[in-house]
């Protein structure tokens, strides 16, 4: 039974403002939180109001002109330097994702090749902005038919099993490993979901699972221990996860967990690939081990909803997100095509 | 900083009554229910008040003589054949532990071969329960003495992991995996235990911590999908966990997420261990395919407290334990000694 569905835009620019979806509180509740600073944006994505690599790419650019329009100078180098302080800030609020920074270097870039007032390269921010996100929204859809590719030739009717959320919520819209997801359901080559709940923040249990159930795409919450018994009992045809950055040789962070996952699906033969468009790698980087790992707040563990889980007097480690490196990385799927992770450098445009 | 601490008892006979730490309630609450028939003893165990393998045969013994001591027939055949109903009845609350079929069997055993009254059965039936609690609380001890001798050599301080509650709370006392961890401590071989929360039940978070800070052993809580980082950063030394059901062959069936942790082990060359007693073993079963593998209600994974996780319309698997073959296991550690998965027979009395 599959449902009509609105499409979900968890970025949305409207009436001079950024418009969010509150996705700390799904799916209990749906909220739209305005934003019309730029400080508010750095909290927003700092707070997770607003999460997912390409989503906080798109959220850190509109920031940007949030930032920039509040700029009362109207002489050009001084503007520049107020407009790098803000900049600055931006980037400081999640260290892993490198849509962020690369979202704002586009958007400084763009900026520097502008002639004109001020108030030209105000305008030149938010047109940008919209830009990104246009191409994001576009660059999935295209990663969705790309992923179509690479599916298991058997059976028609596929399991998948995808980490975190990796969907329209993380993107632009639609989603990137969500999003292969999605298109293979239109093409008929979907049974089920397999949604990892996703600890600490059950994105999955949360957001993937959401997303499913607005499409009507049938889908299995497990929590992530399971996965690899999924395995053994032969229910996971294929893995699709999304990337947080992905260095020049493959290697890919992306949500905790990621890691494990690819290592149990290499032992079954499953086989494991990353969604990601190019903005996501960051071509600069040898090697997953010089990509900076966020550690957040252990209340993210030791805390669900009012529940405390545990004692007082234990230590926690909370890092947020891991690295898979490229040798167990069946193949990469982005918006220009499907490559292996050793290929990547062909991509480089 | 090693605090003094009394010893955990999670199964106490007491005032002839069986009480019972309510283990769905901590860390938050210290709770003792008092049990008084066979049908709230066998509540305790399907709803988890009293878990893990031996403590469930030793909870199930008790049952059996509550159940005993409410029977009015003076007449032995008539007893026999009530006290198997009750049996039974006890047998169906969890079908993975073969503690509980091992306590319940020795039970009837002694009582088939006891002559004199009913009123001596039920002593020698009480009296048997309590043999099977101390026989398994000098068992752990002895276990954890021999896994001292698995230990690897180096570093002196060893960082080791566990995952679920392989406990005092999980036995008569003391415990099995965190029994040799405790020894380790005791040994001063130990740094720090990292502890995997365990979900969708959080032992792991909830009762190993608590036992860890009760004795002032250092504990890091993670949620189950960091292990394979913490294992590619190279923090843990060897891995232990417990066992609810081992078959002739090694393979090992034990709290999901067991497996997908011997995996990641395997792959970084961590020392991968099962500690249980040999009334864990059921040499009547060749290998881990034949072993039955509960699955509990959806609102274990989909509920957390008062908190809701997932959206309606989702579905959900709720595997409670998974199986580990034989050859991921480096050793099993026996109150008899140390063997290789492939020489259990060699233990078979």
């Amino acid at each position: 039974m599959q449902s009509q569905s609105n499409p979900i835009y968890p970025v949305l620019w409207q009436d001079n403002q950024v418009l969010l979806i509150n996705q700390t509180l799904l799916p209990n509740q749906y909220e739209v939180v305005k934003i019309n600073s730029y400080q508010d944006m750095a909290k927003a994505i700092k707070t997770m109001i607003v999460r997912g690599a390409p989503a906080i790419g798109i959220a850190a650019a509109y920031g940007l002109y949030l930032g920039a329009r509040d700029i009362k100078i109207q002489e050009r180098e001084t503007f520049f330097k107020e407009l790098e302080i803000i900049a600055e800030e931006l980037r400081q609020t999640r260290p892993t994702a490198v849509n962020l920074f690369w979202a704002i270097s586009r958007m400084l870039k763009t900026v520097s090749e502008t002639a004109g007032t001020v108030e030209d390269i105000k305008q030149i921010l938010l047109k940008t902005a919209q830009e990104i996100q246009a191409e994001d929204l576009e660059t999935c859809q295209k990663m969705g038919d790309n992923g179509l590719l690479v599916l298991p030739p058997e059976p028609q009717k596929l399991t998948l099993l995808t980490h975190c959320n990796a969907g329209a919520l993380a993107t632009a819209g639609y989603g990137t490993a969500l999003g292969v997801i999605r298109s293979a359901w239109t093409a008929g080559r979907l049974e089920r979901v397999y949604a990892d709940e996703t600890r600490p923040r059950l994105q999955g249990a949360k957001l993937t699972a959401w997303e499913c159930v607005q499409e009507g795409i049938p889908v299995t919450v497990i929590s992530d221990n399971m996965a690899a018994h999924c395995m053994q009992k032969r229910l996971i045809h294929a893995v699709f996860v999304g990337a947080d950055r992905i260095a020049a040789n493959g290697d890919t962070a992306n949500k905790i967990g990621t890691y494990g996952l690819a290592v149990i699906s290499q032992m079954h033969n499953v086989p494991f690939f990353v969604v990601a468009p190019l903005s996501t790698i960051d071509f600069e980087l040898a090697n997953g081990d010089l990509i900076p790992i966020e550690e957040r707040h252990p209340s993210e563990i030791y805390q669900v909803g009012e529940t405390r889980l545990c004692p007082d007097g234990v230590d926690y480690y909370n890092p947020a997100f891991d690295v898979t490196p490229a040798n167990l990385i069946k193949a990469i799927i982005t918006e220009k095509g499907v490559v292996k992770p050793s290929e990547l450098l062909t991509l480089k445009g």
